[in-house]
């Protein structure tokens, strides 16, 4: 136990599972060449737990395109460091205290840690630890999900950036995505119009049926972008939640009103290969005559909005606004698998990995 | 004598030049096959000129690169108008009022036009007339320079979007251009340090003596833009005001720092092609990890603002803190010669026709 709970020291040495980066993998979706499971043995000791920190169990852990970046051996684009090789991965996730010296926390505590590791236990340091109230009703993958990393970009892109006004025409690519799902949800509670662009005709049949979109896409079979964007938005678009880049992104160029914005939360269609192997965008000139802003964001930039996203984000879920899906991965050996499953068209909603 | 004047009516016919659109070009730099100059008769009776007109002698035409695009017979990301084909070139131009059917307006009066045929004389409405006060100070061509489309592109993209602090980082393509050449003294009056390329050695030399650019560089001479920008600006870019688009924006986006802006004015080395023979941009995803905000304009849409602008110039050119240089096509048969060095890297400053 910690220096929270005092009494008598206890000495146990578990089996700990991690995940590693064994190699960089600079294109194509990460393999079991580049990522390992390990077996480490790991000391539940308070001996060694230095002062302000905990120790962990994980229990949930948040899968994000981003990491794939992380996990390429070259800067990308996206500017988040590299993984270093053979050390554990590391990602937005959710533990139980099992020890601590740290007084705020004590065993039994629910908390959020943006940079735990894929792992079945781990001390951290209590600094960034956000701890989790289970009293208020959300299931605790939501906190990963609504809450979480996706939720929150969702909401600066189309709150802050995007801003659409009712009856904007709005179109969010990678619709049935973590993040495309709340970005369309909150479009359309905002009176607009919204389209989306996906990867099966079950997720067209997801975004309109449980996410209420307008109508949508299977970009697999309506491969013609610029023809499926004339058919789908006659009256132009106004604003676009870019999350894949690419052809899509010079699709939607061809297809903007004037003033258009595009707030760009990623490029996901983008990220397996190399910068000079991407597809170029050739008709950036509809930047100048149509006046439209194209604007990057990471979320870390906007953390003091994020007590405004959460108590709007609350009021939607408390009504039932909301709706969303989770894809969990169980198991830590999974892992893998769920990172695959963001480049391949088969993930719909928020992939989780529960440990 | 007009409805301003009032005497006895005179009946002349003069023989009046102007320049017409023969045929369209699609791609490259129009020639004598597009653009065409014929004599038509032109009455000056006062008969002839309607209410609320007046008929101007054209003294200036300002010669800008966004005309091209509006000879392609496509739109082409500008989105002006195309010239309906066998009718008069119209452009931003000055004239001397010869006849007036409006009270406002007498013989001699200077004023603004911003849709001057390409002619010697013409009967305009007078609703969009701007008398221009000779007393003041300000030579006539520079109405069309510092206080006309460039100064104000320049201003809006600096002041308005571009937004750079004392310290930043500023790059200008086309720096010797029309536009360029006062964007780079607007940032260094900002206390910026401002880099620019340029098509020539002159060139460089000029933006360098003349316009105070803190560096420039050739672009025909330094064709790796990414060795160029390493060189230029080893702590980054944080303004990047684009006049030329295509591989030289590809480059600008390696070596953006964070939260960068790029006002876009227009994408000169694109102009002459159709958009799917443009350089396709391939590292957009560089907007994302570095929260790049990139952003058309068109000047017409900052009107409001214009006020604010001619009294910041005006100040600027009293002090003597703003150079320029015009280049002055003389007569009207030079036009289609001003018109083509504008994409021929041989012009320096703002291109005026005089007629």
């Amino acid at each position: 136990m910690g220096s929270g709970g005092g009494g008598a020291e206890e000495v146990t040495v578990v089996e700990n599972r991690e995940w590693y980066l064994a190699a960089y993998a600079p294109e194509g979706v990460p393999t079991s060449d580049h990522l390992k499971l390990r077996t480490v043995s790991f000391s539940l000791s308070a001996v060694a737990i230095p002062d302000q920190h905990v120790a962990l169990q994980l229990l949930y852990i948040s899968l994000d395109p981003y990491l794939r970046s992380r996990m390429s051996g070259h800067e990308d684009g996206l500017y988040a460091p590299q993984f270093p090789l053979n050390k554990g991965i590391e990602a937005f996730g959710m533990g139980r205290v099992i020890r601590s010296k740290d007084i705020k926390f004590t065993e039994g505590d629910i908390v959020i840690y943006p940079f735990s590791p894929v792992a079945e236990y781990s001390v951290v340091p209590s600094t960034f630890l956000q701890k989790v109230d289970p009293t208020v009703g959300i299931a605790l993958p939501d906190y990963l999900g609504c809450f979480g990393v996706p939720g929150f970009a969702a909401w600066v892109g189309i709150e802050v950036l995007g801003k659409p006004k009712p009856g904007s025409n709005v179109f969010i690519s990678a619709a049935a995505g973590g993040v495309g799902m709340y970005a369309g949800q909150l479009a359309k509670l905002k009176g607009c119009r919204v389209i989306g662009s996906t990867g099966s005709d079950d997720k067209v049949k997801l975004v309109k049926e449980e996410f209420g979109y307008d109508d949508a896409f299977n970009y697999h079979t309506e491969t013609d972008f610029n023809a499926a964007l004339s058919k789908y938005f006659p009256n132009g678009i106004d604003v676009y939640f870019d999350n894949v880049g690419g052809n899509m992104l010079e699709a939607v160029l061809n297809h903007v009103n004037n003033g258009a914005r595009i707030p760009v939360c990623g490029m996901i269609s983008q990220y397996s290969k190399i910068w000079t192997e991407r597809e170029g965008v050739r008709n950036l000139l509809n930047l100048v005559g149509k006046e439209v802003r194209v604007e990057g964001f990471m979320i870390g930039s906007y953390l003091h909005r994020f007590g405004d996203f959460a108590k709007e984000m609350q009021g939607y879920i408390k009504e039932g606004k909301i709706s969303f899906k989770h894809k969990i991965y169980h198991g830590i050996e999974s892992f893998l698998e769920g990172i695959a499953s963001m480049f391949s068209s088969t993930n719909t909603g928020k992939v989780i990995l529960q440990i």
